[in-house]
């Protein structure tokens, strides 16, 4: 054995230890490219109040118009957003009360402020269209076309008895899961 | 010097460079790894309203179920959840005054629409029993089962005079360095 | 060509595509590096309630105090803790109704529970003061002196017809993308 076999086996191991750095690094590296959120919107619509349902999306539209991935979960009073009328039949006497109590659909919806039995939801549409800002209506179906994903909370739906006739077409169905799967994998997260 | 000594000593180099330019590379995902959010959730809940409040247990038990770390902090209205009694001891006038206008325990929560002195409150959680969804207080018991950590904001205790005493045992306190250290890690961060 | 020849050419070999593989993971690593989100807060403030305000405050402020670099959008409700007056000049009918139900600055804001006509936030207002709490006017002041961005929504603005010097000085303008672009690069997004 001379010194330069010494020198060439030095090399070669360290080439090789080189590679097995090199692979080790790059497993890493692939963990955090899978756990790495992306340029994606999750959020959940709780409030079924037209000034917060505007905020939501104004958010949602802008985010698609963007190019990004908006995953909008509707839950509780949001529902309200998703009917396109108000049926009772098949529910009990409570579910009944609040459907009552409930917009039929989302022309409804009255403001979180100054609502004063629907005046103040009248005043700030008729104040968006003098500005000429999408209704609201017109930001759900602009939304759809932009392929904004829209869940109904299947829990809630449950509990307040809304069945699938007084819901508008082409919802998906999910619960907190999706959501919180969404919800990992999303750079946006919002509760609104 | 022979041409192979200085070929040997070229590729020697470039082994060198490699192993430098490969710990620079490793010391750059290190710290990307350690800025990374995990899949953690962590939430302010503000609100003390029943249905606000039961979406937060809702979310919160999703993700422990998924193994997700937990962390909720609870302030303001929120604070309602977590007392077991109410007391008026050592509180000043406008203290025992906010005392004896918020709910005792998280059984006198209100809903956040259609309240009617607590009849909402009440139809609400008739209705989630009839589908057999768990009350908010089972959700609570299960939170704390599964390990979901509860953070009592200390200064809105401070401002509102609520006692240890009323409120339940094993919370954690914390203010807002507390949430904000957990949001910077966690990957869902809401706000209810 | 001798046997050593082909063990130095493999060798060669090994070592470029080496540096070809430690190219490749780099370009991995810089992608992820800009797409990872920094240790930034983005909020909406849509509510234009002292509670809800004075938590965003909070936040807000403990963040920068951490070296954070804080953007806050004010839109819909949230503008009135932007303004430092109210004028009707060169509003339409609506708008000045809304103006003089709104409040005039962040002094007339109204708590979110148990207003009672602004005795609720009085009180409220007096419970800080009684445990040394900063008000909300003194946060607002230590958030411009620390250095957080304030961004008063464009649309709500025209919407409502709040005009430019109704504002506090020091604003900046934006729409939702300028809150998608900041809530793409920061860790922590709220809605409040």
């Amino acid at each position: 054995m001379t010194v330069d076999d010494v020198t060439t086996q030095t090399r070669t191991v360290t080439v090789e230890a080189l590679q097995d750095q090199l692979s080790a690094l790059e497993k890493r590296l692939e963990n955090v490219e899978e756990s790495l959120p992306e340029d994606k919107v999750a959020m959940v619509v709780f409030s079924g109040e037209l000034d917060k349902v505007l905020a939501a999306f104004v958010i949602a539209n802008g985010a698609a118009a963007l190019g990004q991935e908006v995953k909008m979960f509707f839950t509780f009073w949001g529902l309200s957003v998703l009917k396109k009328n108000s049926s009772l039949a098949g529910k009990g006497l409570f579910q009944k009360m609040m459907s009552l109590m409930s917009p039929a659909n989302s022309e409804g919806l009255p403001v979180s402020k100054m609502n004063y039995f629907g005046v103040g939801a009248k005043m700030l549409r008729q104040m968006m269209a003098d500005r000429n800002v999408d209704s609201l209506e017109d930001m759900f179906a602009l939304s759809r076309e932009m392929g904004v994903t829209m869940i109904a909370c299947e829990m809630s739906r449950d509990v307040m008895g809304i069945n699938d006739d007084e819901l508008v077409e082409g919802l998906e169905r999910g619960g907190v899961a999706a959501f919180l799967s969404e919800s990992l994998t999303s750079k946006t997260n919002l509760f609104i």
